[in-house]
């Protein structure tokens, strides 16, 4: 939903956030797997900050300010001085690098964050949710030395390819973008041992990737990712960028083996990048039609006459999230998926099997006599194959399997 | 952390994090248990829909307002106008109840969300994790008719008690807000039929409660819930309010059983309040000692000599996430938990394992060939009980017990 009162800012409703929480909640399990720590950071940060970072010297126009609401400057803290909202995450990463004096043994350190970032994008450009002004990335920084670049980046090409093999996208696209002619900061070898580092890594991902000359940002190196969606129009979603030049503003530092003080690289790197525009990609991508484990609307129970509606949502609470008991003090365990009741007024079967079809129900659940008698649901398909008669068991392991497999 | 590039806005760390989440996807599970659906709406909204809910004319002392970066007028957009950053989720759940026409076959409407709020607390106010001006709640708002207040109430203490005896917090206290002596919008009619309905909750909650006269909001009764920490001091935590006014002023309505409109009444309800705050109860209430369900650091793997630290670390990962195979696109489904390594150098093992007593892993796992021969671990708690030699998915199994049990 988008409302007047907010342009540009997303609301997310009960299906949008189901479908937001299942990439969060993907994302972090891969974390697990790749080895990040997930952190959360602040969404206002005072003027200094942005001049350190240079946000305000380049960024301020795309950027929303804020300020105390207090009317007087008697009133008015003297706290209350300008902030900025934040557009980026990796200002505050490095006050958390900064934090605390590192070593090379910390190396890498891999942050994520998940905070809604603002950028004022002008009124006319906003477009649904593939231009907006607020949104959420699957953002992360990470901080290593030189020699650990290369790894880092085929660490993170890998990836990329097991989260777009699961969103089944196998044309991505990767492009590797190089040192500008002029005005970038660090040395040619600086440069050239960064990309040789890239290339690498792109060499070793086994897809084939091209070059755009000098198109690199003025502060090292990146790789950007495109997909294409069904419509066949390209959109920029991952992106993997070197930077030389944070680190030397923050002045972040580490201990190298030889006790000698060394600035650390930085690695920006989003997977999905903006979730909000992964999610309007999907939805083209598979025209309404979730798979299973993305799915807002895994499964309906249909009762074929009124007599069969408490059968239908003791079911429907079943295939849910099993047996749950609201007296004991234990929590849900057990795998959770979202399964309705068709409660509308009774019709013809196939008129109620249809609409459910159209409402991309993943799974239709008819039941009536015989399914009460047995303890099961009769199962058909999104597409209209019929699975016949199973018990809620075997539903419940259908669907932790389709989970399991991204399917 | 804390920074003062952001004074009162906390920097979750990865530990802390953690507990966030854990807090959060135990409020999740509950939300399915009891009926609520999340959603995420935008952070900041111009000044009308402010001066519709009243915030403008009441509050604005206490917002950060928002404008655009751009400096002249041309620049910048129409549509630069001043937005507050949200102190409260309540303006963004009316205009989502307000998206669709409604009817009484729709309530009561349960949104959840977890947005960040602002609040601009005088910086002298401005207190570790207890006073703040950035913080997260288990926000939720309820559309309900007036006949259904009285069973929303009792499932809203329902699950104040389950949290809170999770928490072991065996002592918290109810007290009723009643209508003010003056200053108050409806009329005495309505008032005493929401008080009515609140007491017969409070009754129903089979808890002691106290009233205190007059000292309801001027837009409705409320009931509080306070927790006493470790030192005896009383937080405010949960709270239940009942709301007449925001319904009017939004002009929400829905159509009642004879196609009458009519106004909603909203509930507001937190039941952890801040997250932030209750993280500080917590650590209070707990001295640092986390029970395992919550715990950031469950367990950590002891090698008795550096030639079991390859054991040690496939030790830790097992017990993490049992074993993930990277090459499949498979998600890991299994329950997973925070098991770290001692990889500091080895010294005396009483040294060691008293070292991670103090660093409050619930569980220390030593060790040595005998393990390795047997592919077991020695199991001690952290207040020194030994549970002797252990299997790995015996681990897994207690740690999925103590998980489920919130213990």
């Amino acid at each position: 939903m988008i409302h007047p009162c907010s342009p540009g800012s997303i609301f997310m409703l009960p299906h949008g956030t189901r479908i937001v929480r299942k990439l969060q909640d993907f994302l972090r399990d891969e974390y697990t797997r790749y080895g990040y720590e997930e952190v959360m950071t602040p969404i206002i940060y005072k003027k200094d900050l942005w001049e350190t970072s240079g946000h305000w010297q380049n960024y301020k126009e795309d950027m929303f300010m804020v300020h105390s609401g207090r009317e007087s400057a008697e009133e008015a803290d003297e706290d209350d001085s300008f902030y900025g909202l934040k557009p980026m995450n990796c200002p505050g990463h490095c006050l958390i690098f900064d934090s605390t004096p590192k070593s090379y043994r910390d190396l890498p350190i891999r942050l994520a964050d998940f905070s809604p970032l603002h950028r004022n994008e002008a009124s006319g450009a906003l477009s649904g949710l593939t231009r907006v002004r607020r949104f959420h990335q699957d953002d992360a920084h990470i901080f290593c030395s030189e020699n650990q670049i290369s790894s880092e980046i085929a660490s993170c090409l890998s990836f990329v390819d097991r989260v777009y093999s699961a969103f089944k996208f196998p044309h991505y696209e990767l492009t590797l973008s190089t040192r500008p002619e002029e005005n970038y900061i660090g040395s040619v070898d600086e440069w050239n041992h960064a990309e040789d580092s890239l290339k690498e890594a792109l060499n070793g991902s086994g897809r084939p990737w091209s070059v755009k000359e000098g198109d690199g940002a003025f502060y090292g190196p990146k790789i950007d990712i495109m997909v294409k969606d069904s419509s066949g129009r390209s959109h920029q979603t991952a992106t993997i960028q070197l930077d030389f030049q944070l680190p030397q503003r923050f002045g972040l530092k580490y201990v190298d083996e030889n006790d000698q003080a060394r600035s650390p690289v930085i690695v920006h790197r989003a997977i999905l990048g903006s979730i909000e525009r992964m999610m309007a990609i999907l939805i083209e991508h598979t025209g309404g039609k979730w798979p299973f484990w993305l799915s807002p609307r895994q499964g309906v129970v249909i009762p074929v006459a009124t007599q069969f509606a408490d059968y239908a949502e003791q079911v429907a609470k079943e295939l849910s999230h099993g047996n749950i008991n609201n007296s004991d003090l234990t929590v849900i365990t057990k795998d959770q998926y979202y399964v309705d009741v068709d409660r509308s007024p009774r019709d013809r079967l196939n008129k109620m099997i249809r609409q459910a079809q159209l409402e991309r129900y993943n799974f239709i659940f008819v039941v009536g006599q015989k399914e009460v008698d047995a303890g099961t649901v009769n199962v058909r398909t999104r597409s209209g194959k019929i699975l016949g008669s199973m018990p809620i068991d075997q539903v419940r392991s259908m669907f932790a399997e389709l989970t399991q497999k991204l399917e």
